[in-house]
C-alpha cells in the first residue's frame, strides 16, 4: 500500500480540463447581457473557484472516454470540444455542490481560501453592509444556483447527437438527486448521536462513489455509444471507488498534512465528524476509553485530545483494520476491471485504483 | 381598470397542472431508491408545497400552447402528455426558487402555511435536534437543489423529438441564470439605501417578466415550432407583462387584503421593500415627509405609521401615478399583441393581460 502517488491521471488532464472550463465561462460570460460589475465578478469568482479544485470528476470524463477508445464501441462521433465542455459542466456541478456544502457546513475556508459566502461576506463588510454575514450566505445560495443552470446551458450547448445530450442531462439530473439526498442524510447524521458503520457506507457510496466516479465514468461511455452492461459495471466499479477514495479522504481529515490538504490535519475531530475512519476506531474502544473518545468527538479541544486519539489508533492497529477493510474493496475493483474490454481501458482503470488507494499514503 | 379579475385562466388549467405535477413526482418518487421515510417524506412534502402555488407559470404552457394552434405552425408532433409535464417541470423550478427565496428572506410563511426551511426547522426542534433553525435552512438548501434536478429530469423524459428537449434545457436554463443574478441583484438592492426606479423596473423585468411570462410562453412556441419572430415577440411581450404583474403585487403588499394574499396586508413597509410603488410615493414626497417615509421604512412600528402611510398615498394620488405607469405598459402590451397572428392567440393573450391588469383591483 505504500506505493508512490501517480499523479499522473490528474496532471495529464488537468491542463486541458482547466482550458475548458475557462473557455466554457468566458463564453457564457459574452452570453450573459452583465449591465454591472459585480455580476462580471460572479463569473470570474466562480471561474477561480472552480479551476482551485482537483478537477478529478472533469478530468475523468476525457481519461474514461480516451480510453475506452480501445474498447469495443458504436463509435458515436463526438467532437474533442464536446467531451471537454461536458468536462466543464461536471466541474460547475461541483462547484455548486460545494458552495452549498460550505454554507450549510460554515465552512469559511475552501481549498486554502475564502469559500465563495465568506468572499462575500468580506465584501459586504468591506461594503458596510449591515448584515454581512447574511449578505454572503445569499450571494452563495444564488452563485451555487447560477453554476447549476450554467452547467446545464453548457450541456444543452453540446453539438453531439441530441439524442445523447438528453440522456447527459437525465444521467446529470438523477445522480445529482441523490447526492442531494446523501447531503440530506449527511445533514440528519451530523445530528444523530449514534450511526451505524452501514449508513456512513451507504453515503460514501452515493455522495462520493455514485457521483464522483460512477456518472464521469458513465458519461464517457455514453458519449462513446457504449451500451448498458458496460455501463452499468462502470457505474457498480465507481461506486467501490467512491468507498476507498472516501475512506482516504477520512484519513486526510484525520491524519492529513495541513500544507497538502489545505485544513487542519485533525479537522475530522474538530467537527466530530462521523466517518468510516472513526467509526473504526469507535468500535474497537470500550467502558472509558469509547466514553472519553465520545466527549473529545462532542468538545474537542485539540492538544492533549489529539494526543489521545492518536494514542489510542495506535494502540488497537486502527489504520491496520481500515487498510484490510479498505482491501475488501480493492479486490472487488480489481475482479470487475478485469472483466472489462481493452487493455488500455483495463489499464487506465488499474492507475485509477492505484490512485483512490495512495492518496495520503 | 376597475374589471372584474377574470380568474378563468387560472381555473380552467389548474386541474391538469395540478395532476400533471402530482403524476410527475409520483413517477419520479418510484424511480428512485428512497430507503428512509424522511426521504419520501421529502417528495410529499416538495409536492404539497408546489401544489399550494397559484400554478401560474405551469399553466401558461399550456395555455399558450392550446392558443397557439390557431396560428402558423410547422406543426411539430407534442403530446399533451409532455405539454404538462413541462408544465410540472416549470412549477419544480418555480418551488426550487422560493424555497431558496425563503431561507434568504428568513420568510417562514408561504401561502399561508409554513415555509420548507421552516417546516424542517419544526420537525428538528420536536426530534430534539441541537441547531433546528440551522438544521432547516440545510434542508431547504437540499429540497431547492433536488428541485431543480428532479424538474431537470422531467423535461429528460420528455417523448417529443430529442433536438427539441436540448433547446428546453437550453431556455430553462438561460432564464435561470437571469433569475440567479436578479436575485442577486435583489439581494444588494436590500442592502442599498437609494435606488434609482431603471433598477426597479430592471429587476422586474428579469426576475418576473422573463422568467413567470416570457420563458412558459416561448416553451410553448418552441413545442409549436414556432418561428423565432413570434418567439421573440412573445419575449418582450412577457417581459411587459410581468412589470404589469409585480407592480401589481406591489400593492397587494402595501394595500393587500390579508385573507387573500396569505400574508399582511402592510407586510411590504414591515421589511422596507424597495418597490416601484414605494419609489412612486417616495418621489412624490419631499422634504420632512420624505424622511418619515425613510425612517418608516428603516424601523416600520406598525399601527400609526401604516396610516401615515396610507395618508401619503391618499394626499399624492400614488395610485392613480402607478395606475399610468402602468397604462403605458398596458399599451405596449396591446401593440405587440395585435400584431401576432391567429385570432385565437391574441383573444388568449388578451384575456392574460387583462388577468395581469386587475389582480388586486
Amino acid at each position: 500500500m505504500k506505493k508512490q502517488a501517480p499523479a499522473m491521471f490528474l496532471d495529464r488532464f488537468r491542463a486541458p480540463v482547466s482550458a475548458a472550463i475557462s473557455r466554457c465561462i468566458s463564453f457564457l460570460r459574452e452570453q450573459y447581457q452583465l449591465p454591472q460589475y459585480f455580476l462580471v465578478q460572479l463569473f470570474d469568482n466562480l471561474e477561480n473557484y472552480t479551476l482551485r479544485g482537483k478537477l478529478i470528476r472533469g478530468s475523468l470524463i476525457p481519461f474514461t472516454y480516451y480510453h475506452l477508445a480501445g474498447a469495443e464501441s458504436t463509435g458515436a462521433a463526438v467532437s474533442e470540444t464536446d467531451v471537454y465542455s461536458l468536462a466543464a459542466a461536471m466541474e460547475l456541478f461541483q462547484s455548486m455542490l460545494l458552495i452549498h456544502d460550505d454554507i450549510m457546513d460554515h465552512d469559511d475556508l475552501r481549498r486554502g481560501k475564502p469559500s465563495i459566502h465568506a468572499l462575500y461576506a468580506a465584501e459586504g463588510q468591506r461594503e458596510g453592509l449591515r448584515n454581512f454575514r447574511h449578505y454572503g450566505e445569499c450571494m452563495g445560495i444564488c452563485i451555487g444556483d447560477i453554476a447549476t443552470f450554467l452547467a446545464f446551458d453548457i450541456v444543452a450547448r453540446l453539438e453531439c447527437d441530441p439524442a445523447i445530450v438528453q440522456e447527459i442531462v437525465r444521467f446529470f439530473s438523477r445522480e445529482l438527486v441523490l447526492v442531494g439526498m446523501a447531503q440530506m442524510q449527511d445533514v440528519r447524521n451530523g445530528e444523530i448521536e449514534q450511526l451505524e458503520m452501514a449508513d456512513i457506507i451507504n453515503t460514501y457510496r452515493h455522495k462520493t462513489g455514485r457521483y464522483t466516479f460512477s456518472l464521469p465514468m458513465s458519461l464517457a461511455a455514453l458519449l462513446h455509444g457504449l451500451d448498458a452492461t458496460i455501463r452499468s459495471r462502470l457505474e457498480l466499479l465507481g461506486e467501490y471507488l467512491g468507498i476507498i477514495f472516501q475512506i482516504r479522504d477520512d484519513e486526510l481529515g484525520l491524519f492529513g498534512d495541513p500544507a497538502k490538504t489545505g485544513k487542519p490535519g485533525d479537522s475530522d475531530l474538530k467537527e466530530g465528524k462521523k466517518t468510516v475512519v472513526m467509526q473504526f476506531l469507535l468500535d474497537a474502544l470500550a467502558g472509558r476509553e469509547r466514553a472519553e473518545l465520545q466527549r473529545i468527538l462532542q468538545g474537542y479541544r485539540g492538544g492533549e485530545d489529539r494526543e489521545r486519539v492518536y494514542a489510542y489508533v495506535e494502540r488497537y492497529g486502527v489504520r491496520q483494520k481500515v487498510d484490510e477493510f479498505v482491501q475488501g474493496y480493492e479486490q472487488r475493483c480489481r475482479e470487475i476491471i478485469g472483466a472489462l474490454p481493452g487493455a488500455a481501458l483495463r489499464g487506465g482503470l488499474e492507475e485509477l485504483l492505484r490512485y483512490n488507494l495512495s492518496r495520503g499514503h
